[in-house]
């Protein structure tokens, strides 16, 4: 319990920057909250306070540039700084203001190749609700998929067991589930899903030989009901879906995968148990993985274990 | 309106009858309420009053004996047995008694192959609840994938405008949706879901080469939530599933389909509108059908069109 | 099953017609489809095809003026007409629009004192989707509390009993629920669930002294949680609601009673079992109607027996 | 972020051992763990992995002896006492065993009244579940109403703002919610909903001239579609009801307010947002409270502010 709070952004690679943020936007459904002189697009969740939590930059190939945890506060920054740096990494400073309304993040690179920040401040703009006697939803919850949060991402990558050093013993995450890969080769740990809080996962990684891929990056639904309004609309706007609506085995959740207009993974994701620091870890075995995918269906869809941007 | 009420009972073939009485009891929650002196198994869902909706048959091959709509009176079926003969095909009369607890039926083959009965009596064994303040639901509610009813079959063989024509002009069902072919085939008609209600569909056909085939039968959920337990329990029982859970386009309905021991497909099946008489039919071209079987994926899943018992 | 399809229309007399216009649209999210020449105003809900089921006429009371069902065709409609004239009641044909895009009415009085009408034709309007491969709902299915369709009313007056031989042994219904009065007066039936579909019910009545006067117009909702969806869209406009959200006993239904502007009673309702007219008939006695009305609080509301307009 | 995890225990007064053990086993569904040489009976919800979250203990009136939190670990449970001591409270060790499989816990007394206890260690029993390739619910999760976990609590005395203040100051709470009394009255706070996590409440106090007392005692349910059926479970059983199924403007959560046989509210609670240590207070102001007590609704029922044990 360093005071490592949760995702707060997320910076996506996009081949077509208005194309994207009309995905985000319009069928998503997003709240788009600025633009920076670089172009890049930026947007938040309707039930999220902070100005913003995904941000579109665009590229000619897609993937994810990084991603940044907010911490509790300044302090708590400078020693996690002061604790990454003693783990072995180098950081860096990026300016308050580098990304709108956002302050000094701590960037450092992953093990598995990603680019991961902590920062402490981001202005916050509200979630469309009164702070006094305010109604249980704005319109906007009802505005294409909309989801109320970012909820985690799942990074490919190489060595993910080091990564699950520095989470667990550095940043004080603790480690919900695990895939082991086949019998054959031993059983090694080759997925981790880490919560610095009570969600199943804060951030997840998958060993994969190629640094810094995005496998997904997850979106909080309430229900399993707005789980298949999800993919109504994903079906109205012909969004390729990858797999579901299902229930995912690891972490309980109701789950669709599905891309976005770059290639991008992304899922809509409601349910799921709520773990506790004490809580033991789940181990899911090679074979029995399927079943932690696509619970009902226990197959394991190859697309899962291949497709990432 | 002809007085035909609803799909009252379907015999099907099962390869192993201890089997198949297993799972239909245990695992899909049906309440066993008879065996006969030919070793057939009776079961009914638990929301059910007529003693028997699914009567099982041990056989060397999958599939369905033949599917039995209930009718009004013993009025209605001597009527319905006159136009059915003047529609121009035999029929044939089995005794009251040859299925349990089942009175007199009126069997004929319909132009795709398949054995149809219409009977007026079943003995009502009643739902497990009070006639008298009943609570809403029954502790079999939860047993199992627990269905509440035998909902409506598909299925598949040749000359499925001739069962349209005998359905609607006969038997007084609607067309409340259907499945054109390709474009250059004249888009013929090649689906058909029919109601004689104003559910969604009481029977459909699909266009096949053979004769007498079963596609699925269906079996009512109550809510998308308790389809993804159903999901959960065919997962917990390693049921291979088809497809789903998803949204079906065609019916909106909700659905999971999955095969049996024996191999025959079934549906745990919600949701769906409510047409009446006179509704407009909803029509699917053959290249928007994906998503008229799968609304989220658009995907047309090569098995519906091929896997048929 | 003599063709009567299902409740068609009411017409509702409210105190301010902007006022009330604006409530069923903005807040109900009814689609307005037309005005006529004495300023009533025509809604419909999202799901229905037919031009027009809430009419508003501005008056110095609030009540019904009428509620019409929809028969299967013209034949059906004289049949009918035949019929009720038969059971000793004085029917009168009201003009082809008289009622905006409707066809002539065969109206007659109910022994409870409610004028009843029958009709065969009203215009297609179509529900905002297309004939051609629909997406499952339409951008109005998220517009206020946004039910699918007008499903029943309840009804308050004398001679409760006189109604029931009508519905049942002229009209073709089935009685599906009934309440009964008091051990001490003898258990006459006070109330009666009638349905001409396997909806659980059409029409319902309940034995109050004073004729002709409404308990409640009820609408249809999808889901458990749209139910809630609609309560939070009561509490966010100050709409007083009687009961709910909570399941009835009577028809298993889920449901939240509350009040229009001008203290009509309206009904958002989903759920309930689908009963076919061999059904036995459920009955509720006087001591166990509280959870036949509020089956988790088992509680008479007051206000259910004695509000109505 | 002190390490405090989660309410981890309360031990309930009940009027008849028997019947109150009966009561939360069969009726609300909970496991029952052990039974002491007091004669103590403990429970746990089927998805909790601790030996047991609730005590009963027979006395001649109902209400709570003690609420129990879990804290990370014994280094935690040290500091933690230091400075509750430092805010000026005395506090006691109970030692291990004293509760079964339970560690030694530190005791003090709130301002408001009640006996506050942390601890660090609870033997596990586990949620029924494996821990490898786990399905996503065991049997025990279809057994009476079946809540997941012991969710909060709402407590009622005098000088809550004294408990704000050890809350927020000392054991790391952050305030979510809270209720102002009268304008007239200067808008003191009187409800107060804190949280050790990101759950809505982990703990909330009402003010309230008598110390001790008990509002509720909250159990998790995972969806609406679960509260509406313990709702049933409850009207099968009698069980009586004080407020609900509704919505709470505050947590937005999704409830039932009922009382155990001997008078003791408790909860059945389901979604609910997720606040985080940087997130705004929400405020509802008394005349705003109807609303934040049942949202649909706007109704300050009576109860709430007035039935405690």
């Amino acid at each position: 319990m360093t005071g490592v709070l949760r995702p707060g952004h997320a910076q996506l690679r996009v081949l077509n920057i208005d194309e994207a943020a009309r995905f985000y936007r319009d069928v998503m459904g997003l709240v788009e909250t600025g633009r920076d002189a670089q172009g890049r697009v930026y947007l938040k969740c309707w039930d999220e306070h902070d100005h913003n939590s995904l941000i579109l930059r665009e590229a000619d190939h897609a993937g994810i540039d990084f991603i940044g945890f907010k911490v509790l506060n300044e302090a708590t920054l400078d020693q996690l700084e002061r604790d990454v740096r003693a783990f072995g990494l180098e950081t860096e400073r990026l300016p308050a203001g580098e990304l709108l309304e956002t302050g000094e993040r701590v960037r450092f690179r992953l093990p598995t190749g990603h680019l991961f920040e902590i920062y402490a401040q981001k202005a916050q703009v509200g979630n469309g609700l009164p702070n006094v006697n305010p109604p249980p939803w704005a319109p906007d919850a009802d505005r294409g998929m909309a989801p109320t949060r970012l909820d985690h991402c799942l990074l490919y990558g190489p060595n993910v067991t080091a990564n699950k050093k520095l989470f667990v013993d550095v940043l004080g995450f603790h480690l919900v589930e695990r895939i082991l890969g086949p019998a054959e080769a031993g059983e090694p740990e080759i997925g981790l899903f880490l919560s610095c809080s009570h969600k199943t996962h804060d951030i997840a990684f998958v060993e994969y030989p190629e640094p810094g891929k995005l496998h997904h990056l997850s979106f909080r639904m309430p229900t399993w009901e707005r789980v298949l309004r999800a993919g109504d609309i994903m079906g109205m706007n012909k969004v390729p879906i990858d797999i579901g609506p299902t229930r995912h085995g690891v972490t309980r959740g109701e789950t669709i995968y599905a891309w976005d207009p770059s290639g991008n993974r992304f899922e809509t994701f409601a349910g799921g148990y709520e773990p506790y620091p004490d809580s033991r870890t789940i181990t899911w075995t090679f074979d029995g993985f399927p079943h932690g995918l696509d619970f009902p269906q226990g197959k394991l869809h190859e697309s899962f274990l291949t497709v990432v941007t």
